[in-house]
């Protein structure tokens, strides 16, 4: 039947960010709603953030859409045109190539739920506006990874 | 500020689906969520279906993803596979090319309100499940339009 069992999405938690960066966002995890259904075009993830947890750090990507619509909690918008709250019912939209960075905290002493939607395109990469780091094409397919902005790796 | 305001989000109701067909639908309306954030690679729209009312005719697409989301109200899921109960947290997702078609009904006493998502794909084209009807490319651009399945045109 067609109907997704949220139960049985495949789940995902934490983040690939390099240290000290992956700090806000070790408690994220999101359920892969769009990749339960087969879809390809783009992705719906269901993500979940803990009380001090971030979506991400803020970024901007260079070719694809994405879209955040709250279903649950309260969320902190950090764009830089500042801060501003979203509430259950309230979404976003961030285009392809706007130089924008985004990101959604969560400083409530609740979860926050919310569907992020983002088209999915190979060669898509993009950076970090608040810190030294670029995300790299090809992440769709497990590769991509991070760089700080002058190309160089992070050590490990 | 990047946060949408959904009222002020562009709005449209109703159906462009020829007589008999376009009577399941003539009360149905939305918000183009994605369009309000100027997005182009895929659209968000809140669509909110009032008793009695179907988010569409059964439908599949040729090349398009789409995907739901339930947030408010109950509604009937209609594909081959038969019925399904949609509540609030429900979602399914329709992979383009697979030829069965979708959609949903609400068969109860309150408005529903679900999140629908999908791919923009100019060519996309597809057909209508239970009834002698396709829709044809360039829907996206303003044009597409309706045949019977021997392509011959309905008349006015």
């Amino acid at each position: 039947m067609p109907k997704i069992d949220p139960a049985k999405a495949p789940r995902a938690e934490g983040t690939r960010y390099p240290a000290p960066y992956d700090v806000p966002c070790r408690s994220r995890s999101w359920q892969r709603l769009g990749d339960a259904a087969n879809l390809t075009q783009f992705g719906v993830n269901l993500l979940r953030l803990p009380p001090g947890t971030w979506s991400s750090q803020r970024h901007w990507h260079a070719h694809e859409d994405e879209f955040v619509y709250v279903l649950e909690g309260e969320l902190v918008l950090v764009t830089d045109a500042g801060e501003e709250r979203m509430s259950p019912g309230d979404c976003a939209g961030f285009k392809a190539g706007v130089r924008d960075g985004h990101c959604l905290q969560n400083r409530a002493a609740t979860d926050a739920l919310l569907l992020v939607i983002g088209s999915r395109i190979e060669h898509d990469h993009g950076e970090y506006s608040d810190i030294d780091m670029v995300f790299l094409p090809g992440r769709q397919a497990g590769g991509g990874g991070f760089r700080r902005k002058d190309g160089s790796e992070f050590r490990r």
